[in-house]
C-alpha cells in the first residue's frame, strides 16, 4: 500500500470464523475526504464519519462487516462513536480523527464486546502489508476481494494510490453497502482531495448498478499521507491532473470489479447514451436502461432484444425529440429513428455475449453523453437475496 | 359477457398453433373510452386507438398477440390502420369505429396476410359466448387467462361489467403489454365513461408492478352498449356510484390476477404507505418499495428483512421527517422511528409467507395514503425473460 500507512484485519467473531474487522491507520495525521450515501436512511457510522471527515483531516479508518449498524437509533450512534474512540485510544489519536464504517445486516445492534476486543487486537497488529487482509475483512456477498494499486509521478517522485472496496453495487448491494477506501502517499490539500474524490467517484463508482437499491451505508473515503515526499498539490496544474488521473483509474478498476462480482453477475455491460440535451438527461436514460430487469435478463440470455432498450428509454422520463432513438449493440446498428433496421441476428447475438457487452443509445436532441456499467440478472441474484439472513 | 356484445378468436398463425387474434364487437355503436401507456415509445396500434377512441364512440376492438407492432415506423402505422379498416369492412362499420391492439415482440412487422385472413374469419364467427376465447387469444407469457364478470343494479335493471386482460404487469410485462378490455351493458355517456375508466385504472391496474418496465403497448379500453335497458348515466348520483364500483371491482380483480400470474411470481404482496404529506408522495414510496429487487427477493424467500424496506423508503426521493418511518409486516410492528423494535422473528417470518403479504410503511408527515400490489422475484422471472425470443 502507499507509504505512510499500515493496516490489519482480525476475526472479531461478528461473523463466524472469518476476518470481519479492520483498521487502516496513517503514521501521522492525513488530509482526508469522503463521499457518502444519498439514501435518507443513513446508518450510524455514516453520521459519525461525515462529522469527523468534515475537518479535512483524519488518522485512521475502522470498519466491521457482519452488521451495518443501521436503523439502530441512538444506541447505534453511541456504538459508532465508541468504535472511533476505542480505535483512537489504541492508536494514540483523537476520536475525531477516526472514520468509522460498518456493513452487513440492517437493524441489528453491534456486538460491542467483540468489536472492542477486535479493535484492540487489530490496532496491535498494524503492518505495511495488511491491505489485502482489509480487502478480505470487508466482504459480504462479494465472491472475491477487490484491491488495486496505481502508480504515477508527481514532481519527479513516484506516488501511489491504493484502494480496497466491497459491494455488489454502489446502488444496491445486498443489505448494505458499497465501501471504498483509498490511500495515497501523494501530498494533497484537503479541499483539493475532496474535489478529486468527488470527481473520481462521479465518473466511476456512481456509474455502476447491480440492482438499483442504494444502501444506507455507502461510503468512499480517501486518506493522503504525503509520505512520498512529492510536492503538495494545492490546486490546478500538471501534478493535480496526474493525481486525479491515478485516483480515477484506481476507482474505475474497483468499480468494474464490483460490477463483475455483482450478485449473480455473469456478464459486464456498458450502457452509453449520446446526443442528449444535457449530461443529466444522458445519465438518466443510461441508468434507466442499465437498471431495467428486462434489459438485464436479456443480457443474461445473450438475447439482442433491443425492443426492451427502446422501451426503457421511453419510460425514462427524458423527452425524446422527433429524431427518435438509434440503438447500437457493439458497433451493430439495430434501430434507427425508434424503428427496426435490417441487421444480422447472429451478429447481434454475438454482441450480447461479448465482454463487455456494449449498448449504445443515440438520441438526436443535443451533444451530451453519459454512461453506466451494469451486469446481467441471473438465478444467482435471486439465490443470494432470497435467503440472505435465513 | 354483457348484453349487446359478441366476440371470437382464431388461430391466425401469428404464433404457432394457438389463438392469437380476436375481435370484440358491439351490435351497435357504443360509448367508448381508453387509457394508454405513459411510455414515450408508443406502438402503432396505440397511436391509432388513441385517435379513434377520442370521439368517445366505437363499435369493435381487434387485437393480436405474437407481435407488438412497436418500433415499426410508418409501415407499422399503416398496418395498424389496415387492421382497423379490415375489421370495419367485415363488421359493416367505419374504420374509425374500430380500436386496435397488438402485443408481443417489439421491432417485428405484422405478418399482414395472416392478420387479414384472421380478421375475416374472426368476424364471421362472432358469438355471445366468445369472451373466454378472447381472454385466451391475448396471452403472451401469462400462464392462464384472466376474465371477470361483475353484476350490479342500475335503475332497477341488472347491469354487467365484463373484462378480460393479459400481462405480467401494467408496468412491465415481458415485451409488451398489459391489455385490458372491459365491456358493459350499462348506458353511460362517453365523458362519464372515460372518467370512470380513468378512476378505476388509477386505483387498480396502475397500482400493480411486476418489474417496473412500462411497455410500449399498455392499453385499457371500455365499450358500453346500454343494452341492459338501464337509464343512461350522465353524471353523479347513485347510478353513477354503482357503475363505478362495479367497474372498479372488475378492474381490481383483473389487477390481482395479473400480479399473481406475474412472470415467475409465487407470492402476492400489498405495500401500503400511510402518513405521507400527499397522495403522490405515498404512491412514490409505495412504488419504490414494491419495485425494489431486494424487497421482492426477500418476499420470495419469506425473509422479514425490513431493513430493505427502510432502505427503499430512504432512496425514494420523498423526504421523511424527524418522526422517521414505522414498518409493519401484517400487523406486526418491526420498526419505529426508523429503528428496530423488539419483535418475534418467527411471527415476522409467518407474515412474509402469508397470502397476501402485507407490508405497511407509516410516515409521520401527513395523512395521505397510497399503495401498490406486487409479487416476488424468483428464478422463474429470469427463466422467462432471459430467453423470451430465442
Amino acid at each position: 500500500m502507499p507509504l505512510g500507512f499500515r493496516a490489519s484485519a482480525v476475526a472479531a467473531g461478528i461473523k463466524p470464523d472469518r476476518l470481519d474487522l479492520a483498521i487502516i491507520a496513517a503514521d501521522a495525521p492525513c488530509a482526508a475526504a469522503g463521499v457518502f450515501t444519498g439514501n435518507q436512511a443513513v446508518a450510524a457510522p455514516v453520521v459519525v464519519s461525515r462529522e469527523h471527515v468534515a475537518a479535512g483531516r483524519a488518522r485512521a479508518i475502522v470498519v466491521n462487516a457482519g452488521c451495518a449498524n443501521a436503523a439502530t437509533g441512538t444506541s447505534g450512534l453511541r456504538d459508532a462513536h465508541e468504535m472511533a474512540a476505542r480505535a483512537a485510544t489504541a492508536l494514540g489519536c483523537a476520536a475525531s480523527e477516526v472514520l468509522v464504517c460498518s456493513t452487513g445486516v440492517i437493524g441489528l445492534s453491534l456486538p460491542m464486546d467483540k468489536v472492542r476486543a477486535g479493535i484492540d487486537v487489530a490496532a496491535s497488529r498494524l503492518a505495511r502489508d495488511g491491505g489485502s487482509d482489509v480487502a478480505r475483512a470487508i466482504l459480504t456477498t462479494d465472491t472475491h476481494p477487490k484491491e488495486v494499486l496505481v502508480e504515477t509521478a508527481i514532481g519527479g517522485r513516484r506516488v501511489r494510490v491504493g484502494g480496497v472496496a466491497k459491494g455488489a453495487g454502489m446502488i444496491a448491494p445486498n443489505m448494505a453497502t458499497l465501501l471504498a477506501f483509498f490511500t495515497t502517499d501523494a501530498a494533497v490539500a484537503p479541499g483539493v482531495l475532496r474535489a478529486a474524490l468527488l470527481a473520481a467517484v462521479g465518473e466511476t463508482l456512481n456509474r455502476i448498478t447491480v440492482d438499483g437499491d442504494t444502501s444506507t451505508n455507502d461510503t468512499a473515503l480517501i486518506l493522503a499521507s504525503g509520505a512520498s515526499g512529492a510536492p503538495t498539490i494545492e490546486g490546478p496544474g500538471a501534478d493535480h491532473d496526474a493525481f486525479c488521473a491515478a485516483l480515477a483509474a484506481a476507482s474505475r478498476r474497483l468499480a468494474e470489479m464490483i460490477v463483475r462480482d455483482g450478485e449473480g453477475a455473469t456478464r459486464f455491460a456498458e450502457v452509453r447514451v449520446e446526443g442528449a440535451r444535457t449530461a443529466r438527461d444522458a445519465d438518466v436514460v443510461a441508468r434507466t436502461v442499465a437498471e431495467s430487469p428486462l434489459v438485464k435478463t436479456a443480457i443474461h440470455g445473450g438475447d439482442p432484444n433491443w425492443g426492451r432498450i427502446l422501451a426503457a428509454v421511453g419510460r425514462s422520463g427524458i423527452a425524446v425529440g422527433a429524431g427518435g432513438v438509434d440503438i447500437y449493440l457493439g458497433d451493430l446498428h439495430v434501430a434507427a429513428g425508434s424503428a427496426v433496421v435490417s441487421y444480422d441476428e447472429d451478429a447481434a447475438h454475438r454482441q450480447m455475449v461479448a465482454d463487455p457487452v456494449r449498448i449504445r443509445v443515440v438520441l438526436h436532441d443535443g451533444s451530451a453523453t453519459g454512461w453506466m456499467w451494469t451486469c446481467d440478472f441471473s438465478h444467482g441474484y435471486v439465490d443470494i437475496n432470497a435467503h440472505y439472513r435465513s
